[in-house]
């Protein structure tokens, strides 16, 4: 059995749907792998706890009934660290980013210079960041993964890296957006765009403030970071973003006619990326609906080749966070 | 640069097809994973070529215009050999079995105790032989790949290996072999079973003897491979298989006015296989045409993944081979 340590820095909805896999998981990743995992500290914006193997159902308890972790008292003493504080003071194999932090790109760099592997879901250090990170991860044989930062679980990263060694690969063209497909799915029957969006912020689909997502900004994070995978480094600020707020009932209606739909469409070829609204054929793998998300990618050799599954949802996201510290594990 | 060798044994389509791809592409590969191939010895039915470093050009040449290589008498000596004393003779750090020896797990296994890693796009080993062979090369830190067996280059294998280690495989459902959709597709649209048959060997999709083929064999050999992938080792002779050749046109229209469409469907799930033509709604993954074939992958954290691509071809199928000689070969 091979122990690994964890060091959590945020426990959000997906912080603790991980933390969750690992509790109702345990007797499977020992049997299938020989792993055995510790959690020694978790972090979120209101305090850290740091123990040489935290309760995970308590931790997720006090967490949900008492909203943070600084309200835990009883069993573990609270510390005030930053996050570079915790990779820094705190000795642990790996370090699970699950915040939305975007200077994160800072303590990633010093949790590698500290010896332990990162594995995030935060798209920011990725889209801004990506050839220090993965350099110095290479430079000190450390594992740094980032599955879950596109299409959730669905996984493009692994299989672009594991799966298509001998393809140049040529493009790749996706909906990697979910909140822009529910809206552009509304406005297909019959809402307007101001309704669409009320109805996705009420469902919790949209955040409270949407502009990431409706001006293609989390599609562009997401391109961009494919194109790394794919093609080597791309500045985030040389992509080509535009969002769906200009698309109007009438738009959809006009590319309904033609038996067509609109999505917010990323497309990453070497040196270029775009995303822009565009009609797509209702045949087309393009045509997703709901929380699906859905990519073409096309190789010299082997051609075209669609990957559709789930770009959200917290056991979804879950199952590739998982999946990173598996390999990371694997490797120490 | 690290240098690897490489003793082809098949030279047919898909042997030529990768050796190609090793030519085309050598400043590729020494580029993006400073590896330099070196093909030490090729074999086909009528002979073996051995040297330091054979001239794959001139090798693709002559097996295309005098058909064999026992025909090729200048540059090199030819062996007499079997692939057993291929293996044995041969120095190589990868044997690389493109033929459809149905006994070849004989060969593979003593390739692997002579220190060699093996890679196979040959079914019949992998369906009646895994546990063994896979335990023998885990043993001895060698590398067993057989990402060509199933969907040609459509990394299927390599995503259900490294992509979804988190999650518990429920099911896999999928359509696998071509030459029946093929014959299914030309049924909607009026040919009779023979008819179709008839056509799909004109055009080389069916082979003379397609028996395999349009009783399930070759779908129940895949079922059985991604079984012993995603759940352990199944013997081929525990799967439940029925074939296309019962199915009538008219049990065609009957499916076509309730808009599905007839496709040999196999899915595996723990400890059963089944293949058999079913039903499936046009608008399903696995409504596919031509050499496309389809999967959908169900993880207890992911849902379901769809999957699509090539399931035949021969720069298709060599994407899988090359993917497995790299990632083969950065073991070395």
């Amino acid at each position: 059995m091979k122990a690994v340590s964890l060091s959590f820095i945020g426990f959000g909805n997906v912080g603790r749907g991980v933390a969750r896999v690992l509790m109702e998981k345990k007797q499977f990743f020992r049997d299938r792998y020989g792993l055995e995992f510790r959690v020694v500290s978790i972090s979120d914006s209101s305090a850290t706890i740091w123990n040489e193997d935290i309760d995970l159902k308590e931790a997720i308890m006090i967490k949900e009934s008492l909203g943070s972790l600084s309200r835990w008292t009883n069993d573990y003493e609270l510390f005030d660290f930053r996050p570079v504080d915790v990779v820094r003071e705190v000795e642990s194999d790996i370090v699970i980013d699950v915040t939305n932090d975007p200077k994160a790109h800072v303590w990633h760099l010093e949790a590698l210079k500290q010896g332990r592997s990162v594995i995030t879901s935060n798209k920011p250090p990725l889209a801004f960041h990506y050839a220090e990170l993965t350099e110095e991860a290479e430079k000190r044989g450390l594992s740094y993964r980032f599955e879950a930062t596109v299409m959730a679980g669905t996984p493009v990263i692994t299989l672009l890296q594991e799966g298509l060694k001998g393809d140049t690969i040529e493009s790749i063209e996706g909906v990697f957006n979910g909140t822009t497909t529910f809206i552009l799915s509304e406005m297909e029957h019959g809402m307007s765009f101001e309704e669409a969006l009320e109805k996705a912020q009420k469902l919790g689909i949209a955040e409270r403030d949407p502009s990431g997502d409706l001006r293609g900004i989390d599609a562009g994070y997401k391109g961009t970071i494919l194109h790394c995978v794919a093609f080597g480094p791309m500045a985030f600020d040389r992509i080509e973003v535009q969002g769906i707020e200009g698309i109007t009932k009438k738009d959809i209606a006009r590319a309904r006619k033609r038996g067509r739909t609109i999505r917010l469409v990323t497309r990453v070829e070497k040196g270029r990326v775009t995303v822009r609204p565009m009609e797509v054929p209702e045949s087309s793998p393009l045509a997703v609906y709901g929380a699906s998300n859905a990519a073409v990618i096309r190789g010299d050799l082997i051609g075209d080749i669609v990957l559709k599954g789930a770009g959200a949802g917290i056991r979804e996201t879950a199952s590739a966070v998982v999946n990173d510290i598996i390999r990371a594990s694997t490797r120490l």
